[in-house]
């Protein structure tokens, strides 16, 4: 891939590695739709998942790259994302990479082997010689797929510098055309990160023919330090992933590096494609359906990184301000229009307004269930928000294969009474099932209802609401992961040979937080059942939900 | 303050600048038990508040130097922490400042001014000299008030460095024990920051005489990163936050700065008196009271930092494991005992457990309503975990003025039917008052009752519930924001002259979430009548709350 010196190319990884954090698992629908979203922000490279780790894997790249791989619309570089998939450094896994991404019209195989002793060692079982050896049988058979090969030493950090320039010369000679330099465990300083890309870049053969990029994880909170390091040092793609999220304290954040150098151009001196007023939308989706909380103090993204902007109007403090900041929230896309619809919009302004946000794609009848829920809203909430309607979409249209369907909930708690529930659900057969149950709370009680119709017993991990906007009458937003019991509780990560706990999110909204928990946990479970069974989107929007 | 060159000092401002993130406003008793909390994790120096800021502001800080000033227990120091007060560079602040810490055994006064020209002509209106006299004058007086004295020269980042050099020359002369360099607006990189420190210590007269700090935010993520670049450059101090709460991105987080440091002794070198075994626990009290949640992908305290370490067991794994991880859970206090206490524990082995807690300064009272609500909870959930018992206590001991009480409430709801609920509350006069409402959901209609009932308008501005423990019977907690209607909605901050806006949060803990939401919204509104009415303790603890 070409690459102008004075720019960054921004490589972005949440759909494979920010989504092996734990719980995080997304649907095919909500891969292709964060896809979407990543080509209108600008990403350079949307690294789309793991082919061979599993058929919805290869699912969700195939159809990245045949979706999503040929758009440019909105995009400031004019040319579509590069659809990257990961492989190990063998020809089963690079042949599968390739199969799902080729349709993309810019695509790459993204291949990756430890290069560090203890993992030589201990992990792989094979000696220098042997490394060197696999990972020029590797590139050269992506090569001989693909023109865009990218190559990655696992564990970079901890292995020997000299080791490194010699399989990284290798690799170039094989053809590959970026090198991705990992700090796999996260604990590197900046200063040793800014070192270890300029002695690669200074002693490896060929050096100059290729694009250096740098992966970094947030263990000890300095991600994005290190990202900036290896860019000063030579690095021109970045890693990343939006809100930072990936396994454990997660990956480097886009949004801190990118505005990081679009803040400082006197300092770095160097520009990236994206479009920064995207940055903001980016993160509500990417939280909402990955169920992983933006806390209020993450800078760019968190509810309060530019809170004290909110309701100053007078002009002798704004400009004031200018002596503290200099970011704007506008640049983030904050915002931006927040009254959008009430109660007498019809149909077709709602269409409208949908395609204005980007929901350019949707079907006939998402658009009328999603119109539905919009009427029922505007009844109830006289302001109905941009964020109201995307929490709107995202529980409506992205919603698991429907396999047990909620058709009524019902009701009552308190302090001095024993909460009581009733649910009527639809089951896999078309039957109508019912049952009551107590519960410690509300919620607890819906739970207990349903899981006596369903009977699939599971461990809920984590359990969250939020408010999508302001005010007493606000959407609620309820995110909750669950756990298999037993022995299908977690699987073998190919990539580190490490389990992977299964954890299953699900997300509902609604005005009504008991409603909106029964919806994310039956959208959780329906995940869950789809994927023992091996069911294809059984009855998926077969059936029109009704509850608002 | 003596300063051991291997050593760093933790100048923890959570109470201080952190408790200015909008909404994480804390009462007294709060503020009282985090500084005991910051005490036992071995903080050197506790900012505890601005005292000349409001008469709420004085007490807390006046009661921190008090009753936490003298605490040795738990301290690897074997010395107590020094209390701080910040003060504008004036002798009403200064003096209101030493009134307020001089009762702690070690007590420091913190005075600024800014030195950027920017600020000097828009803010501040003085001249280069005027700036220069005025720092003398207020270190001067400090030091005639107390030996240990902290001068922040405001905005650092964006002066003159030889402006700089020489009002921190006559600062040292006046008598400062302690320099400050503040990062003010959160933009400068690791390289930037080191150079002004190196700068700074290199060319100020007197230099070597005094503790060099520094404090960072976080607005582009890299917060911590100039932090430990400042503590490369010599800095001896660090100021930093809990969770890095703070305005905007909030402050540099103590936790990473201290694991950093502690991971990496090879590069910095550098011990601190933190007992990084009590990091988990202040971190989730920080958290819990002040509202500000913690993502799971944040580094040190988010719920999957350590993720993947759970439920594995096998030894292959464990030993596989170092080769991809260097800090271990246990060492931030994580997985320590779990189950603890069951529905026939007695109110003796809750109290020792509770000492063993470190909540070993509650009143009998306390105690008793504490261990009732254990015993509830013991009836709805079997196991009963230290997590569970912080949401307890925090919610039954830790609570604003009762103003007005919630008696009992009781809701039916779903989504074929409206959402009702019904309130008995028992007002400030002692009388019992109750009213139903209609909501969008079962919160809202709570809300909308209880706003009939006390008739005070105000803006919910965020709203959420996360589950304290796994599992479906699990204790929610819930944390709300509320902002008053009108002119009494922000306050001018002394420091910067910008507005504050008066948020008022509170949190509710119970296995029912409406119950907890209904909890969070009094304790928010009672907090917010409060400081309207200037109630003192009115009607504290005066009754004891019987919902579980």
């Amino acid at each position: 891939m070409a690459n102008n010196a004075d720019t960054v190319l921004i490589f972005d990884t949440t759909l494979r590695d920010g989504e092996q954090s734990p719980g995080a698992t997304l649907n095919v629908e909500e891969k292709v739709e964060i896809a979407r979203q990543l080509s209108r922000l600008g990403v350079d490279i949307c690294e789309a998942g793991f082919p061979i780790a599993s058929p919805g894997d290869f699912e969700a790249v195939r159809r990245i790259a045949e979706e999503v791989g040929p758009l440019t619309e909105g995009r400031r570089s004019g040319r579509p994302m590069v659809i990257a998939g990961l492989a190990r450094a063998n020809e089963a896994d690079i042949r599968r990479a390739y199969d799902a991404v080729c349709a993309a019209p810019r695509h790459r195989i993204h291949t990756f082997l430890a290069t560090s002793d203890i993992h030589l060692k201990h992990k792989l079982r094979i000696d220098r010689e042997e490394c060197v050896d696999q990972v020029i049988k590797a590139v050269t058979f992506a090569r001989s797929l693909c023109d865009d090969v990218e190559f990655s030493p696992e564990d970079a950090g901890r292995s020997d510098p000299d080791f490194l320039v010699q399989v990284l010369g290798q690799a170039i000679a094989a053809g590959a055309t970026t090198l991705n330099i990992p700090d796999t465990v996260g604990y590197t300083t900046p200063e040793e990160f800014g070192w270890l890309i300029g002695y690669l870049r200074a002693n490896t053969p060929g050096a100059e023919r290729v694009v250096w990029s740098v992966h970094c994880h947030n263990d000890l909170g300095l991600a994005t330090a290190n990202t900036l390091a290896g860019v000063k040092a030579g690095a021109r793609q970045v890693e990343v992933t939006i809100n930072g999220i990936g396994e454990r304290a997660g990956n480097t954040a886009l949004e801190e590096v990118v505005m990081a150098l679009s803040t400082r151009p006197q300092t770095f001196n160097l520009d990236t494609a994206i479009d920064t007023t995207q940055i903001a939308r980016t993160s509500h989706m990417v939280s909402t359906y990955t169920g992983m909380v933006v806390q209020p103090n993450k800078a760019i993204v968190g509810a309060n990184a530019f809170a004290h902007e909110a309701g100053i109007h007078q002009d002798g403090m704004l400009k004031h301000h200018l002596t503290y900041e200099i970011m704007r929230p506008e640049t983030v896309g904050l915002n931006t229009s927040q009254l959008v619809l009430g109660k007498h919009s019809g149909r077709h302004a709602f269409r409208v307004h949908l395609q204005a946000m980007g929901y350019d794609n949707m079907a006939d009848e998402e658009i009328t269930a999603a119109f539905k829920r919009f009427k029922k809203l505007a009844d109830k909430k006289k302001v109905v928000t941009d964020a109201d309607i995307e929490a709107i979409i995202a529980d409506e249209i992205y919603q698991p294969p429907t396999i047990w369907e909620l058709e009524h909930i019902q009701v009552s708690c308190g302090d001095h009474s024993i909460p009581t529930a009733s649910v009527l659900m639809i089951g896999p057969d078309g039957e109508r099932y019912q049952d009551a149950a107590l519960g410690s709370g509300p919620v607890d009680a819906v739970y207990q209802a349903i899981n006596r119709i369903v009977g699939v017993t599971n461990r809920l991990t984590e359990f969250s609401i939020n408010a999508v906007t302001e005010g007493l009458d606000a959407v609620a937003e309820a995110t909750i992961r669950i756990q298999p019991d037993g022995e299908d509780s977690y699987v073998i990560n190919p990539q580190t040979n490490r389990p992977i706990f299964r954890t299953f999110s699900g997300h509902g909204a609604s005005t009504d937080i008991v409603v909106a928990s029964a919806r994310a946990y039956l959208s959780a479970l329906n995940k869950m059942l789809a994927e023992r069974d091996g069911h294809a989107n059984v009855r998926h929007h077969a059936q029109e939900r009704v509850v608002a």
